[in-house]
């Protein structure tokens, strides 16, 4: 970044034979966070994992952050610093540097997050490259958002600090940029509204379908017990990637783990194969907001 | 644009040699329109001016936008549609291409618009270039968006097309890029908040101060009436260029009126030469919304 907050624009140079990568992602008080559940650091957090993540799943690196916020006039001045350590310490970990921004008064809190990253020309990883008799992966274990997320709906208190997999999650930009870098993957997505919708838009941005094998979807615990079928098909914000490939895997990327959950088919659809060889049809669903890109 | 909606990012190529611009700006219902005064074409318009502005600000030349609404759910889709039909009727015009965005549900109408641009590398015009002795310029006339405004406020029936200054105002990228390529401005900034805010961000950021004649502030006529030295001085949205050179400007660039109100000086401040040589320290103020970037 050459020239940061304090002028018109941001002025970035990016380096030569690489291609820009620009992602925006807007979190509304009430329907993506809720003040009396996330910690203002979380909601800061939050805001710039969806963007990274969103990075990752071109198999990406951040360089920039611009964030816009509208804020209501009676919030206290500590909640705004609050969301700006916790988005500037995530930040800073990934060397992002915030860049701009606007800021304007609203009746209810709104912040929108744009990141800015690069990737060697033409190697973007696309949602659109799945091909018939491709496997399907994912990092890591799913649904433990969604879990905490019901725990906070029964008004169970819980401590933020005790649930990262909620509200501190994790991008995994170095898995993504090492499967980019390998070649491996012929398309990917964060798994941000759930498995069952993500990777329907794998699929409807190939012309592909899907068979997903019900028992080796990796599922997460929380509290040490493992969340149903339902929240590791259905449960969004875990951030993990979804990809397809027709080379080996190795069982671990980077430190995380990967895991084989199904096959790429010629028919559309996503079909998901149960424990007794049983097959349903996978309707997407879950964590789609209000409207979703 | 290589990759545009429909994947986690938009992928974008830049020109070698050339570096990227970034600016993002958030337009709130109730701060900065009215659904009972604007059209829902001409707010999708005015975001979409805000961003270009910036743009031009820099001396750059606008690539790709991106769009993040916050929407009621009460609100009619038809509204929606005639934001966008605003949004895309300009942006053909400067072919820039809509790469993607975000939508989601809210109390409230706002939009953040992002423009990305680019310019040839090291060559953006920034705000901090000013020099004691630069002669200050700007573009076209002043005041009249804030004096249709008044209008509103007022309660008069005005018809939104009569008005283009204020409902459908046009930012001066092809002024900008001339004077850029012309190496003549030494600092620029888009007149948005108003004479007396966006003049003082550029002696802020350049160190300086500014003497600046009243009688030479081109004031703009709104049915047919000269607006008030007030509204010249301090109303916003205006998206003219306000720019410093040491060279010689012509009287008119790429069609549009210049004018040399005033000279940069070394003490800082900015003061107002009236008619009769009485000098007065001129305040910023007007149009800054809530917190400005």
């Amino acid at each position: 970044v050459a020239v940061g907050i304090g002028d018109d624009c941001a002025v970035l140079r990016v380096g030569r034979g690489r291609d820009l990568l620009v992602t925006t992602d807007l979190s509304i008080e009430r329907v993506h966070f809720r003040r009396e559940w996330h910690p203002p650091d979380s909601v800061g957090h939050r805001c710039l994992t969806r963007g990274l993540s969103d990075m990752a799943a071109m198999g990406g690196e951040p360089v920039a952050a611009f964030v816009s916020l509208a804020l209501p006039r009676q919030l206290p001045q500590r909640w705004v610093d609050e969301f700006f350590e916790g988005l500037l310490r995530l930040a800073r970990k990934y060397k992002v540097q915030l860049a701009g921004g606007d800021i304007a008064q609203a009746e209810q809190i709104a912040a929108d997050i744009v990141v800015v990253g690069s990737v060697p020309a033409g190697k973007a990883v696309l949602r659109s490259g799945a091909r018939p008799g491709d496997a399907i992966f994912v990092t890591g274990r799913l649904g433990a958002s969604a879990a905490v997320l019901k725990m906070l709906q029964e008004d169970r208190k819980i401590r933020a600090r005790r649930f990262p997999e909620h509200f501190y999650p994790v991008a995994q930009i170095e898995v993504a940029r090492r499967l980019r870098q390998s070649g491996r993957a012929t398309a990917m997505i964060d798994i941000s509204d759930g498995l069952s919708v993500d990777l329907a838009h794998i699929c409807g941005e190939s012309g592909v379908g899907a068979r997903v094998e019900q028992a080796a979807i990796p599922r997460a615990k929380v509290d040490r017990v493992q969340v149903s079928l339902e929240m590791a098909l259905h449960g969004g914000e875990d951030y993990q990637l979804l990809f397809t490939s027709r080379k080996r895997i190795p069982k671990t990327v980077a430190g995380v783990e990967v895991t084989r959950i199904g096959i790429v088919t010629s028919e559309p659809g996503v079909v998901l194969v149960d424990e007794r060889g049983r097959e349903n049809k996978l309707e997407s669903r879950g964590w789609e907001h209000f409207a979703n890109e």
